[in-house]
């Protein structure tokens, strides 16, 4: 899964951690990173989220949160509906 | 866990369509009712939410989604931060 714009983080299979670092350096330059994942991995994207803004606390806050599913064609062929989700970290204003 | 109050289903170990089936069941008669997750369960809420609003279209919408994390006392003793999500659904406008 590759970027098409740096200012989006995709949640995939890689340590937690490298999610969290790849969002604040992204934040360094970016008005607004968005986090996303689908499935499974919408979890990991709230914890993402969570540990940005604790770590640099208080320099950047939430911005929106919002959800969707998206249809997959999985492995047997099939159509499955993957819920998604997208968060929005900004720059704390003042 | 029970619910303190029945406009918020708190997403357990339940089949997924136990979930669905109550938040449908509860939006009849309330305004809004919230579908609260921490940890791995926050994605099955967000499941839960695209169910509700998909099988009941167009007469329900997400009002607000909402993270969090909250600090737990697992099993070995030790806090543990989780996150957490909130997801209001509300009756369609006109």
């Amino acid at each position: 899964m590759s970027n098409n714009s740096n200012d989006i983080i995709f949640i995939g299979k890689k340590p937690l951690m490298t999610y969290v670092t790849s969002t604040i350096v992204q934040l360094a330059t970016k008005p607004i990173v968005t986090i996303k994942a689908r499935g499974l991995t919408t979890a990991i994207a709230i914890d993402v989220a969570q540990l940005v803004i604790r770590r640099t606390k208080p320099a950047f806050e939430i911005s929106n949160v919002s959800i969707g599913s998206e249809s997959l064609v999985s492995s047997d062929g099939r159509n499955r509906d993957v819920s998604t989700i997208d968060i929005s970290i900004k720059r704390t204003v003042g």
